[in-house]
């Protein structure tokens, strides 16, 4: 294993303690893994925190700032963070209007974000939890009952931010990630395996050819495996996948999303493809994401994500945002 | 080989496609492989050309846009853009005011480059050309006499279009893109090699445990290679071959650059150790960068770019930008 890291145990230490260094308007709680905004908490806002385990970079630590999150939890590699870090989080956003959990649906991550709710709960903390469910490739998942929650979470991260910037009700910032999550699906394919550092090995084989249609962020099976094929075969399969459970029309948000190791001229190249799909088929690519933003490590491959948009949805993703990952408009 | 392509002999054109069809604010001329700002020329502003081969994306398509460059062209994957691209890219972009060229020292794009100006002169635009020579690895390399241009090309196009857009006139702005090029230096690291699209298969081989230390973004030689180790060796190993070349004091600038194929979390871990170094050497890292911004397809690896600030060089870096890789600040 090649890898640039100290030791596997402290990757997770060190790699927050680079983004907290890079990115000064930035706190880290560093006992609790925890990366919090620098003016957080931020009377009568209300707070939104998420979180999840580690390899996904830029997700979660990399949304952190003004108009996305204002803390994020940091698990281990492809591990849920504990109750105990989640309610951290929850104490130091919370201003007084209430804390909006955003949870990806993985098992571990529903039960340990349920109880830290129930914790802040016991302090007088209002929290209300959002669960992302956006993958169509598979209904239940190695990790997941029901849809896992993938590269929506960009989205809800961001518009659910920017309403909550303009002072909205924690109910209504809850409302429109739930909103966000449902106009929402995603799907996955990997090129190649990834490997984790506590690991040192890929954590499945493919063959040279081979690629795996509906792969999860944690390599989770996805629905088979194939033969690679063009950018335009692989566009048309992502999307016929996305298509069928949600049919395209009118604007819609779309992210091509790399899985850490494909290389961004790859990635045009699939933005292109799938510009010309969803176009073909009646909608409008009206807003547009390309690069790595919910990565698997070092694997190759990428995600589709479509959001079938509205009027408020589209401005409140236009609205500023200024975060490590996501950053414009201030 | 795997990748998200349709064709080898495609790759480039389907990938400046997608970049103009994801950034309507860009306009492509296709025939030619240029990308332009949507409304160059700009009366009475120098015009800022780059370019040089595809495959270190996001450099330079991705450096187009509101103050930074104002035209690239693309070469092949690896190989120099042709004097007619330049030609092109030049006409597009002149506004009255005179075209810098920013030209990474490799020797078809400094002789192409070369014959694109004398071609312009012809046509009564004024041309100045600044060569990028940053990388402290080798003397002379593969492709290049003298030093190699990487990571600094970034510096220079960001802080040279940053004067431009100020409406400084062309011998400033090449003063400045000079300025930064002699206070910046860099060394790169691979842990893998990489695949060209037309190759199919790496284009050099590195063993299990195997690095590459001043490792060029072709793949060209470096100085050794040697066996991977932890985060805190590399920095060390790459600091003091920069720090040997460039005392360091007073304020820095700092990108710790993927080659295309590392996760961010490891370049995180990377930053902090570099920063550690910097810190620990009297300087101060004022400003910084860390992510994919030069690099080589889907390369495992990093490399570091050190800038020795001054109040005005910090301040153009401060300056809005709006193109798909860098943005901020409008």
């Amino acid at each position: 294993m090649k890898k640039l890291i100290n030791a596997p145990d402290d990757v997770v230490t060190d790699a927050l303690a680079g983004l907290a260094a890079a990115h000064p308007s930035l706190r880290l709680d560093a006992e609790n893994k925890v990366v919090i905004r620098g003016d957080a908490p931020r009377p009568n806002k209300v707070g939104l925190v998420s979180g999840g385990g580690s390899g996904h970079e830029p997700l979660h630590g990399g949304f952190v700032g003004y108009g996305m999150l204002d803390a994020a939890c940091a698990g281990e590699v492809f591990t849920s963070p504990v109750p105990d870090q989640m309610l951290a989080a929850t104490q130091a956003v919370n201003g007084g209007a209430g804390v909006l959990h955003i949870v990806k649906n993985y098992t571990g991550d529903i039960l340990n974000f349920q109880l830290a709710a129930e914790l802040a709960d016991d302090e007088g903390i209002e929290v209300v939890s959002v669960v992302v469910n956006d993958d169509v490739a598979v209904q239940d998942s190695l990790y997941t009952a029901g849809r896992r929650g993938v590269g929506a979470t960009v989205f809800v991260e961001k518009i659910a931010g920017a309403l909550a910037e303009e002072g909205a009700s924690l109910a209504d910032v809850a409302a429109v990630a739930r909103e966000v999550n449902e106009r929402s699906r995603s799907f996955g394919v990997a090129l190649t395996s990834c490997t984790l550092p506590a690991v040192g090995k890929p954590s499945f084989e493919l063959a040279e050819s081979e690629i795996e249609l509906g792969i999860g962020i944690h390599g989770e099976p996805g629905r088979e495996r194939t033969t690679i094929t063009t950018a335009h075969n692989l566009a048309g399969t992502v999307m016929d996948a996305i298509a069928d459970d949600m049919p395209l029309s009118g604007d819609v948000l779309v992210m091509v999303n790399g899985m850490g190791g494909t290389p961004l001229m790859e990635l045009y190249v699939m933005f292109a493809e799938v510009q010309r799909y969803i176009e073909g088929h009646g909608a409008r690519v009206a807003r547009n994401l390309v690069g790595n933003y919910i990565t698997s490590l070092d694997m190759q491959g990428f995600s589709v994500t479509v959001t079938q948009l509205t009027d408020t949805l589209t401005r409140l993703w236009d609205a500023p945002v200024d975060t490590p990952g996501l950053r414009w408009g201030r």
